[in-house]
């Protein structure tokens, strides 16, 4: 059904996206029109790359989400990016993360424990993110932070590009750790993971790569328009253009996978709940992030890898807040209520910034 | 015999309140005579909040535990707020925070140490606790320390008042996580936890009640005259206000729990002792702040949750290392040292300050 | 091997020391005599304290391992106070920690984890450790960096003279527990640890005496040479005192601990490169590190406990990291690459400041 409501959704927007930007509709009009558009086409794309992750087997399949799970994101960074928006950019990817961390996890506990009294998901797999939610956000994040007061613009650079290169290495070398070296030694004898294998793929690979490649560029266009509204949304509803990258971009971006983590912890497949929630703010952090900010060399305004304090410490203060919560490999409903209700209150203060 | 010390200290203690402030006594005498009548008086309350506990059973019990436990503290913080010393609240709060997570669990450690090798506690408890404490301590109250920079005192107030609702209703859903929907669920088999099954209410419903209310009243009384000795004390020794409020008021509104917390460590019964200081912790961070936030508006001077950097850093890595410490679920006189070391620190910072 | 470059390097080495500096020799060539030297002399030092540690038996030869494990630091840093070098101190201790933590973990980790899928460790002895280093590091040293915040220069040193003996008060105790309280308490059953047993002393106690005099002695005099080459290798290179002191003083100090981590990572002895690693961070932050602020009390120019923030985020930040690392009490390739990964962040900051 939800498929149905998108495809609608898709096939309705992208003309009415063009219709729209050509007559002048109202700009908040034409936001509302392509932040549904972006959704809907996300969760095709969701689907072509699902399918083609099915046939391509375990390791390319897990190459491919890594890779493609954040692409919309990455398309509105980068038009955000050749617009000059450095802040929302960075806006945008705080807002990823703790909307991942979260908002995702926080209601994929909440509602799972709804029904389920405890939850549970590889510990070893939580310990292993946990690590890197400590390098990427903790040490990649804050260093440039405390390291670039002072230092001129050039030297923020090359710091913030030593520091993209070294996040995309390592995550890299995370998936041949996980995908090749140590494939499943760290799994529980009952396996609750990778539920790929179960599923058969929903497209042909023709069809996928189809769909993906059109779905993509439908994207890519309406993102350049929606880029193009931020200031006048911001200015109509008294918003910082802040509080869009943080709130309204990142859920746009992210809702296809906000809507499978909540279906997985119904279903009580708690570990692929938190492998999205987390696994996407790993992507973000260590892939989309250090992308944008070596793409940004090439255009007019370089974006250094340095948020702006409310954002760094709302992304520290949710980390720790996810591995003190999710270190036991234990969910219930009151943990999911714990994330929420820091969301909210991260929430209210980048309102009221 | 503490209860026959108490019961002297508080006969004696309120007539000579009274008589001291008509005949203007020396203000540092009357200091330590409010001091010792507050600690006496408390030692009632506790005592007959604890028989009701007994008598209502163990849901409204936890309730009362959880509402009244703090009454003391709350009483002194409100007569603050209404003479306009919202420095010295903030400061007895963060005192609270400090005492209890590194002077009483370090005196609980330290001690039942010297008599056990290994003590133990409940390490899904630790958890949870660990989890409440990030997310009062390092989201709740780092977040406005952050985002306020800057803000107008409206916004600040606005910021604060909302992050005191949600962490209001945070502290009520754990209590009913903790009373209702999961209560025992994360209980080890053999029960260490609960004493208040084994025993008797010392006093009956009438006679409690009727104590509880002369006790609050009395302490009311002294509160509000200890309030005004804090300038001519600061200025007499040399100690600044701050000073003040996180070492002596702190010590004063939770002596019954010190003591009852050492007491338990010293009869083997660690989660006990561990339930006091770390849920006290929690109960002064999740409801006594907030609802001194919001009781605040009513008044002259309102004050926001701000607290100075010290205070805010001290109460963060006080909050690291109870959870570095506790959480292996076993404690000994080493780890006992070491809070006790960190409160040392923290207390010439603040001496200095 | 490594034994006999080591002695042609210290046979060669201090001799070239004296003459190179009666003739005056270039700098940059002295530099690099002096730091060979020195390589070569702590690897002598070493095995001697190994031998008296051995002779001794576990108790003493703890405590000798305790005390005269990073001399070589302790007495360049003495030389480099004596020079008013103050920066260059904190600096190297800065480095100290982060190589330890970050680079000899990480080697060790990265390198055994090449050799074996998976290294194991006591979790216990990780818990443990991990509880001091918060304590030392997020305690100890952060404390003084935001208190001091316009504090007058006396107060200053009261508060970091303070801390310091509280840092060797507790210093002690940690020995005390290990050493004679708690000995063995935690061990599991399959003994991995204190491989002392196994060995017998490579000298006897005379010459191991008599080498660890001479070699000290002749650490003191080409330390006190090195300290005054700093400011025009900081200027040939364009590096600034801050990167000398953090990557090459502490490489210089700690290359034989290095070497002997990677070594026993190598052999399967996961246990007590982690020892090396972790214990000697702390030697160098409860024992070296406070000594050097009592020490310099006594000098014209005193150091107080105060880093650069940019020094005291990367050690903080690098302390999270290894407790999400090292929790789990299991070490693979990726782990290690992770801390290397951080390093190198550190340490491009540091180049670039």
């Amino acid at each position: 059904m939800v498929n149905k409501i998108f495809l609608i959704m898709a096939v309705v927007g992208v003309p009415l996206s063009i219709v729209g930007s050509i007559f002048h509709f109202s700009t908040i009009l034409m936001f509302v029109i392509y932040c549904l558009t972006i959704i809907a086409l996300a969760g095709f794309m969701g689907r072509a790359t699902e399918s083609l992750a099915v046939i391509a087997g375990e390791r390319i399949g897990g190459l491919l989400n890594a890779t493609f799970g954040n692409a919309v994101e990455l398309i509105i960074s980068i038009f955000s990016l050749k617009a000059g928006l450095v802040g929302v950019v960075l806006a945008s990817l705080t807002g990823s993360v703790l909307g991942n961390l979260l908002l995702v996890a926080g209601l994929s506990f909440f509602i799972g424990g709804l029904k389920y009294k405890r939850q549970e998901f590889n510990v070893y797999d939580a310990r292993h993110n946990s690590a890197l939610l400590v390098f990427a956000v903790i040490v990649a994040f804050v260093i440039p932070e405390v390291f670039t007061q002072g230092m001129v613009q050039g030297d923020k650079l090359a710091l913030s590009s030593g520091i993209s290169i070294i996040l995309i290495i390592l995550y890299l070398a995370a998936l041949i750790f996980k995908l090749v070296t140590h494939r499943g030694v760290y799994q529980p004898k009952t396996n609750v993971v990778s539920p790929e294998h179960e599923e058969e793929a929903e497209w042909g690979i023709g069809k996928a790569l189809a769909i993906l490649l059109i779905a993509t560029l439908a994207v890519a266009y309406v993102s350049e328009k929606l880029v193009h509204t931020f200031a006048e949304v911001a200015e109509t509803f008294g918003w910082s253009e802040l509080f869009i990258g943080i709130i309204i971009v990142a859920i746009v971006g992210n809702a296809a996978e906000h809507a499978s983590a909540i279906m997985m912890a119904f279903k009580n497949k708690m570990g692929v709940a938190v492998e999205i929630a987390v696994g996407s703010t790993l992507q973000v952090a260590m892939f989309v992030a250090p992308v944008l900010v070596l793409i940004s060399l090439f255009f007019e305004t370089s974006m250094p890898l340095v948020f702006t304090m409310p954002e760094l410490i709302s992304m520290v203060t949710a980390v720790l807040l996810t591995i003190a919560i999710s270190n036991d490999g234990d969910t219930n409903w009151f943990e999911g209520a714990t994330l929420l209700a820091a969301y909210f209150i991260m929430g209210i203060g980048f309102y009221l910034l």
